[in-house]
């Protein structure tokens, strides 16, 4: 039987949410979560390191078990639901990707920063050609005007994507700014799009109705909030305000309620909300590997570490670029004029 | 000096925060939160008894310290800020509003049920001889048409209310709900419109900024989510998405993110965040003590307990008619059209 759906759901707790259990997962977490959700009529999955296929590094953190497992793991107790996995190219590989392929991954994403998609178009061949479902992830979308990412998601489409996603990678777009950007490529692109969104404003919901009202059709959560920061869009509240609204997710609510109270939330070992840290990577708008890094910085040269990831957005550093915090640093304290009001 | 403010903003969890934790607050953390609340130069702090002045019963329990005390500590250490008090007639009494104006408190808001305005004249009459701010609060505002509301808060506005609050009591109003209340409210009184939301739905900030687009100057906010359910929308967060958004709350963002951290977070047992029991109560739109009766009530009849509760929400059950819970549960029992899709 099909189910009807205005709004396709990908949980993404067993990818996103490994960030938030420093890449603990287990074989019989995962499997305990992927069937729950798939009883519960979710519809795809996400499982792989917190970064992606081939994640697991000194650099990334290293995982407990390794990720073809736990994919194996959901793919033997899903009787409907689809498995995801995430890909970025650098990180994971095309051996990485035939192997997912291979063990039963169904729906390939591949994620790039918002202005690099042309890394994209051999990984999405091959997914196509492994016959999986594909989708450009158009990660930390904030950081460029709507014609950039217009251009970027229409190099999305045209490499063959599916779907193409607006990534909200730093939980930083107000709804207004997701509305436009999702008016535009509603405007400029024939394939499905999708939001991806991040709690540090306390905007992840509102974000995802925005994307919805202008056009999206394609949402990802993370049930109990388990993902990196300060989480995604909740699940099962999601799909309790879609009910709200008339809209169908075909996912059952009091079993997505049932599975986030009694087996998600055991497994964080503190509640996910909304801390300093992750209400300044919201606020600044940058990657959550700097925060670490303008931490020492800060101590370093007596700043404070917020002046230097506010500064570090508007300057629109991107992950690589890390030795600008030292020089962002030394000229904050050199030049002490606090970018905060 | 004055200070400029587009949004003025009325921190409760010194008030809507005792629910939290059991109406524990002690001289101390009372006395350490308002310093720092002043110190960031928030200009409204709510201090009572999580049920308004006179709440500390065996009904709605016990205060560990009089609230009397709290609002003394609270006065002693705010250079700046005003204390508010928030007053349920029936609950609190002209009594504990003289008392609490005698020993410093500026502001009284006077909260009756969404249909009940006509309880509030007397007090609101005597908060203005005693020389206070007032403040009409309008709770569990999602249970009646615009029109009605609209309707109540002229009657808040004739008593003299200052401002009149649109409450979110239950957590259960989308976006679109409270922009066309709160447009309504602005185009009939004259008077500052403010609005408290509950982020039961993970919508309290999307509802406060619907609020402020359709022209409510006045929200209450909880720092670190500290208030009743999955508390309110999260101050700290609201200050700086209002400054992302350009809107000046005259409160000084580095001091709320790290008073919520290092002073607020330590008085919670647990994070809040959005629990089944609490998005059940946001989509069901009930009364919050109607969770335990339903839930005893579904023991009783073998019947699930949010099937009650959404049916509860469905006829508009308000406070005081908890008789009603049991018939709605042998009705479920015996006619088991289960409520959910």
């Amino acid at each position: 039987m099909t189910i009807n759906r205005d709004i396709v759901i990908t949980e993404v707790a067993l990818r996103d949410g490994s960030h938030a259990i420093g890449h603990q997962y287990t074989i019989e977490q995962v499997t305990a979560v992927a069937k729950a959700l798939d009883e519960a009529n979710v519809p795809y999955i996400e499982v792989a390191h917190g970064d992606g296929l081939g994640g697991s590094s000194q650099q990334y953190g290293v995982s407990l078990t390794d990720e073809m497992e736990l994919i194996e793991a959901a793919v033997s107790v899903c009787k409907k639901a689809k498995i995801a996995v995430l890909l970025l190219p650098g990180i994971g590989t095309m051996k990485e990707l035939r192997q997912a392929a291979s063990i039963g991954a169904k729906m390939a994403r591949i994620a790039t920063h918002v202005t690099e998609a042309d890394v994209a178009p051999q990984h999405i061949n091959l997914a196509k050609e492994l016959g999986m479902e594909t989708v450009g992830f158009l990660m930390m979308s904030h950081m460029v005007p709507t014609k950039k990412l217009v251009e970027q998601a229409k190099l999305m489409e045209k490499y063959g994507a599916d779907t193409v996603y607006v990534v909200d990678s730093a939980g930083a777009f107000l709804p207004h700014e997701v509305r436009e950007r999702i008016e535009a490529l509603r405007q400029a692109l024939d394939v499905n799009i999708g939001f991806h969104g991040h709690n540090n404003l306390s905007l992840a919901m509102a974000n995802s109705l925005a994307a919805i009202e202008a056009g999206a059709t394609k949402i990802d959560g993370s049930v109990r909030c388990l993902g990196a920061g300060a989480g995604n869009t909740q699940t099962e509240v999601l799909v309790a305000v879609l009910e709200r609204l008339g809209l169908k997710s075909g996912i059952d609510l009091y079993k997505m309620m049932d599975l986030a109270e009694t087996i998600v939330a055991p497994i964080l070992k503190t509640p996910q909300e909304i801390t300093r840290n992750s209400l300044v990577l919201g606020y600044a708008g940058v990657y959550s590997s700097f925060l670490l890094h303008s931490q020492r910085a800060a101590e370093r040269f007596n700043v404070d570490s917020r002046d230097i990831l506010i500064e570090l957005g508007k300057r629109k550093v991107i992950g690589g670029q890390e030795d600008m915090i030292l020089d962002v640093a030394a000229q904050i304290a050199e030049n002490p004029i606090s970018v905060k009001k």
